[in-house]
């Protein structure tokens, strides 16, 4: 979970969404793409999801002038039935092919009380609650999954990285409180958070990672000698398998070993795999009794009793939400690094530099 | 995981099915549905969830006696859309409410694509695989989730139990493979493994329970005194939340503070929810094609590398069915305090026991 910070100020969202445009349009998206894109990107960040927002940018480009990506591309519905279908993303930035699934998929909820939508060459797309939250506004519940963008996990047992940090997503609507979004990779770590204790030159804790005798690995500079851990260990790994059954398999995109690293093949289709699927509250009851029913047990959970030492018991999502309000207010945060990337990227491009 | 051992031999499953059919004729029930009913609680046998099979009759036959469940039951749907259905179990044997609902979110299935259905009203069901296995024969997924029976987790830095061991199962259809089958509760122990240390004098692990204080419990004997621990940390507290919502709250079932202790309380309607989805694989491509690769997934996780000591890589739900072609051929096993139980609920009953 983010920790918020409430002494973080930043870049207005309007000002990085924009210098995100002009970014995206000089590596030869259309306009209206390009707004749309950068419009999710920011949304990520202003949630708190820093390491799968802006931060990603540079990585996008590259992919994208390296021919990795589709900067064109004819997203199309190839299996349609009335409550599921199949989009082909023909190589798309991830988060276009995603944002259109979840279109589908609400629309088709709308229609018969559910829907689901699978997307096969599709890209990264950012973080699993970007897609989760959409059918929010419908009074529906989002449900997301995606193959991870590299494999980092072995079967239980095994020391062969076949699986990915595959992420699902639930968001389910409340009324007076924050919606309950459940963002979740099963493993016991995110790759990225390793990445991160590397460049601090920090320890990991046992139980993150392990190398290939099974015993822990504690030094992230060694991470590329072992493995993640997947969460209650066997079902972790059962939680991986079927979430890439589900958003990879079923729509004929890479899972296993036709996974594509996308940060070391920057040139090559990875073929991803995700899929939304939107269920409709009012199949069930009407949506403010949901709602309420919902809150309730929000307050319950909230104020139940703590174990000693702890301030506050925090629903999933709830943190995310106030990073949310704090960010529209006060902006987006701008380390130095992720500044200095920006920055340089603004003069790889010849594009205004975010101001 | 259940784990087989190829010397056992048991009782018939026919044998063991004519039996429950009778105590549960005993008990109120129709004739045909005792006959299902039976057959469900011994295919879970079967399976090898000995924890959730032919050991819980003397509960249900005393949930039954009490008034606590309703033996003639008018099973109806409630709410119907396309693709979404509510069920109102009328508290009825959960077998027979879920068995209602995954045939017809099967038929929704084959009409539109994905069928889920939800049930209130419902109770304890037996083990989650024997229902999110049911698509499987119509070449879908399964999905299935349900309301613990009582309450033993509390949120994440809680110590109060206002969510349960809340199980959730996915089942994908595979060729020449035994299909994965991933049932599993968002707890690092179910409470029955407590119960089963405690029977035996052993003591758990640390990661299986916390006291009061947040500090490991290591003694079953005093379980009452502590709290279920949840894989990942807030992960699972949110899967947990995520699976009550979804056969919970959004049926209109019980959730949190109303979820009723179903061994304590016997005489009280425990409104248990519980929700099934299929999804047609024919949706996204010919069946054959998607068994084919899931075989072929299965192939390579399985022959992958292991660490040192590990004799196999299983996939979920390889070992439950190597139990059930192995209990087939040579009956369920049937340990002394099983045996002796039935043998009393038959005198109690004054039906024939078992042979």
């Amino acid at each position: 979970m983010t920790t918020l910070n409430q002494a973080e100020t930043g870049v207005a969202a309007a000002e990085l969404t924009a210098f995100v445009t002009r970014a995206l349009v000089a590596a030869g998206l259309p306009q209206d793409d390009a707004a749309k894109l950068a419009q999710l990107m920011v949304a990520a960040d202003l949630r708190g999801s820093d390491t799968h927002g802006v931060i990603r940018l540079p990585l996008y480009v590259r992919r994208l002038r390296a021919g990795g990506v589709n900067a064109r591309p004819n997203i199309r519905v190839i299996s349609d039935r009335p409550s599921v279908a199949l989009i082909d993303g023909d190589n798309a930035m991830g988060h276009l092919v995603m944002c259109r699934a979840a279109e589908l998929a609400i629309a088709k909820a709308k229609a018969t009380g559910i829907g689901w939508v699978g997307a096969r060459m599709s890209n990264h797309a950012g973080p699993a609650a970007l897609y989760a939250t959409m059918p929010l506004a419908h009074d529906m519940i989002g449900i997301y999954f995606a193959v991870g963008s590299n494999n980092h996990l072995p079967p239980w047992g095994g020391c062969e990285s076949l699986l990915g940090t595959n992420p699902m997503a639930v968001a389910i609507p409340a009324l007076q409180e924050p919606a309950i979004v459940l963002d979740m990779a099963p493993t016991v770590a995110a790759y990225g958070k390793v990445r991160l204790k590397a460049q601090r030159g920090e320890q990991m804790p046992p139980g993150w990672m392990i190398d290939r005798q099974g015993k822990p690995l504690t030094d992230p500079k060694r991470a590329d000698e072992g493995y993640l851990l997947p969460i209650g260990d066997y079902k972790g790994y059962g939680l991986s398998l079927i979430i890439g059954l589900l958003a990879g398999a079923l729509n004929r995109a890479a899972l296993g070993r036709n996974v594509v690293d996308f940060v070391k093949e920057t040139g090559k289709a990875t073929n991803t795999g995700q899929a939304i699927a939107a269920l409709s509250v009012e199949s069930f009851m009407p949506a403010t009794d949901f709602k309420q029913a919902v809150d309730h047990l929000i307050r319950d959970i909230r104020n139940s009793q703590r174990l000693p030492g702890v301030e506050r018991i925090w629903l999933p999502g709830e943190q995310s939400h106030a990073t949310l309000l704090h960010r529209r207010a006060h902006g987006v945060p701008m380390p130095k690094a992720l500044r200095e990337s920006l920055d340089a990227l603004a003069r790889d491009l010849a594009i205004a530099p975010l101001e």
